[in-house]
């Protein structure tokens, strides 16, 4: 049984197609600025670990859609025929607002639902309905069309957690509350993480640091999201790549007022010109920060400074919020790959009891994960690589499972 | 000796009277709704405990401040007599900036220092100045007059805690960096923390909880402080009375947006319509919001775990940020008085050691103050009764010897 995830965004279009019965990545690749002159395409497959890529016009997610079924449906290739051939599509949806508790076959009231979303996630989310009307197109209405939606996760987390302090009137009007983001990332490498600790979930208060371009730290207390540093939209929380993190609001109208901007001009200052780069100067790339770091650039390193003390800063807040901790998981591209950050968190929170071993965490990038705690931490620590695809495939074979035996 | 303190909010004016020998306040008071028709003014003398309070029309802080001069100067109370009986005046200036690392005697430069500050604190600063001049007009040019600034204990913050995720060149032009507030309060607290643990605050790691109408929390390491939940504005942190506390930035743009507001009226809105008020739609005031909790009003029920649940997680991150904490401080309004915060907030951080006495937790109230931690707590825990204009004092007194011993 096969399964094509597609994961939409603003300008980008992700897809992998999956062999369920192992689990097993077929090809899998990704369509870069769309819209754009520079668009390409980069993909691989399994029998091949080079990474092709292609320069190649691509208007819209429509001219991306079509050049990606040419490639999964290619003869030379041969693992698809005909579009029957696959039995399932998932969509990776960024904003299930406070409709989708859990992911959705996708049917008309599902489309109006993140239809009406969109306000809340305006380029994400029509992305992805642009996307699952071009599978309607191509594959017909029969095939099962799967929404795994990012916030999900986040669904049950207490209002304690998701109220803002604004007046109340604007949760009831607007739905303006603390939303989260990553959910399928941090679902997954918790359930991993049980696993590894050959715990129940149950069990565990755990805390994920999903640290990529994008990041988030969530607090997960018996296998359920309680808290999460994004919030209304992926803005809050710690310093990314080009986005903010927290900020005094004052900030905001300041600043509007001061350089006479439009609330949407701000935003996307706010979004693409902060975090990393807007401190450094150089890149929002932090393989860039760290070769900035080594020739002495004073930006370069306040960048990471405030990466790490924010990160340790909410190591600690969501320990207190499960008043406890039992495993801490560092995943995504930073997460995974640059121990640096790993060893600088862990190193300031040995008032908690967690002790790294410093030689096995240098070792576990480039995807070898594993412990990185020693067997004196109290806490267990972990570097666990994130697979939202494999999480969404899954979700999109439980509701083909649902639906099959509904017919 | 005789000191005269002054603290000018916008539309407020507090003053005090100290005799220094003893440390003793004369009379004080303050005048409120200056500029409104509701405007009045109360008082109490240190031989009558009762309360004066008398309405009358304040125009402006020059009413005020006339209001009180005839006051202190009263004949009947003989206090004073000439206005050469006030060896010196204390001021509580909000915004020092950049600028002040200590209280300052005010000369022109400092004058000028403050008026350019104004821009990050309108309302305060400006009112601060107008008092000042008005001593200047009564008590003569000659009388040292000190300006004691809310920010200086923040001045040794280092830039990982102040710096916010955007651009570097805001930061450069117009200084938007966290300041914070309250430091005044913060400062005497940790001092007198540090008394009652009869250790040096050297050795120490101290959090202190200053919750009022404003409410800010403080990390403080070898007694200096190294990070705080205001920011630029008074704005950040936990929810207040009526300011927000911590929003996604993209929540601010978005009413904006939605309401068709300028940047200042969703200012306005976040800073005076928003919290406990903004919330429970019912006051600002914590004790109102106790009286709807006992009747189930549920809003006021969410109001408060909202405050309990932020104030638990700063501790939290502040624990982190230190690696470590000896102990942790609640004060002002709510902190001196509302053991059901205090009781909630320690409970739920039992995992870092924290235990406190119940049954001598609630008597700490209406000014009793001492520790509520018992003997078996990792963390001690105190309630301290914060007294700014004792500290304003103390730093007026300090530059004065100074000025003395130069003369």
């Amino acid at each position: 049984m096969k399964v094509l995830l597609l994961n939409a965004g603003s300008s980008s279009l992700k897809f992998e197609l999956m062999e369920m019965k192992n689990e097993k990545v077929l090809i899998k690749g990704v369509c870069e600025k769309i819209g754009s002159e520079q668009s390409f395409v980069k993909w691989q497959t399994c029998e091949d670990n080079n990474v092709k890529e292609k320069d190649i016009e691509l208007k819209s997610h429509r001219d991306a859609f079509y050049f990606i079924k040419n490639l999964i449906f290619d003869e030379a290739l041969g693992y698809l025929k005909n579009p029957g051939d696959i039995s399932a599509i998932g969509h990776r949806v960024v904003h299930g607002g406070k409709y989708f508790k859990s992911a959705q076959p996708i049917d008309d009231e599902v489309l109006r639902d993140i239809q009406e979303l969109t306000e809340l996630a305006p380029l994400h989310n029509q992305a992805s309905l642009d996307v699952i009307f071009l599978c309607c197109e191509f594959f017909g209405r029969g095939i099962l069309q799967v929404a795994v939606f990012d916030t999900s996760f986040y669904f049950n987390m207490p209002p304690k957690s998701y109220m803002y302090g604004i007046p109340y009137k604007y949760y009831e009007k607007y739905g303006i509350r603390k939303y989260g983001f990553h959910g399928t990332s941090h679902n997954f490498v918790s359930q991993e993480c049980a696993k590894m600790l050959n715990r129940n979930l149950q069990d565990l208060k755990i805390i994920s640091c999903h640290l990529g371009n994008g990041c988030s730290i969530t607090a997960i207390d018996k296998g359920k999201a309680i808290d999460t540093s994004m919030g209304f939209t992926p803005l809050d929380g710690i310093i990314m790549g080009t986005r903010c993190g927290s900020l005094d609001s004052s900030v905001v109208t300041f600043i509007e007022e001061k350089e006479s901007l439009l609330p949407k001009e701000v935003n996307e200052i706010l979004n693409r010109e902060s975090g990393l780069l807007g401190i450094s100067g150089i890149s929002n790339d932090d393989r860039e920060i760290i070769k900035a770091i080594e020739k002495g650039n004073k930006r370069a390193i306040l960048a990471h400074e405030m990466m790490d003390y924010q990160i340790i800063k909410y190591i600690g807040a969501y320990s207190a919020a499960m008043n406890g901790l039992d495993a801490l998981i560092f995943t995504a591209g930073i997460g995974e790959n640059q121990w640096v950050h790993r060893e600088t968190v862990c190193e300031n929170l040995s008032f908690m009891g967690i002790r790294i071993d410093k030689g096995v965490n240098k070792e576990k990038i480039l995807g070898k994960t594993g412990e990185i705690s020693d067997k004196e931490s109290k806490i267990r620590v972990f570097v666990i690589a994130t697979n939202e695809e494999l999480m969404i495939a899954r979700e999109t074979v439980k509701c083909l499972r649902i639906k099959e035996q509904g017919e």
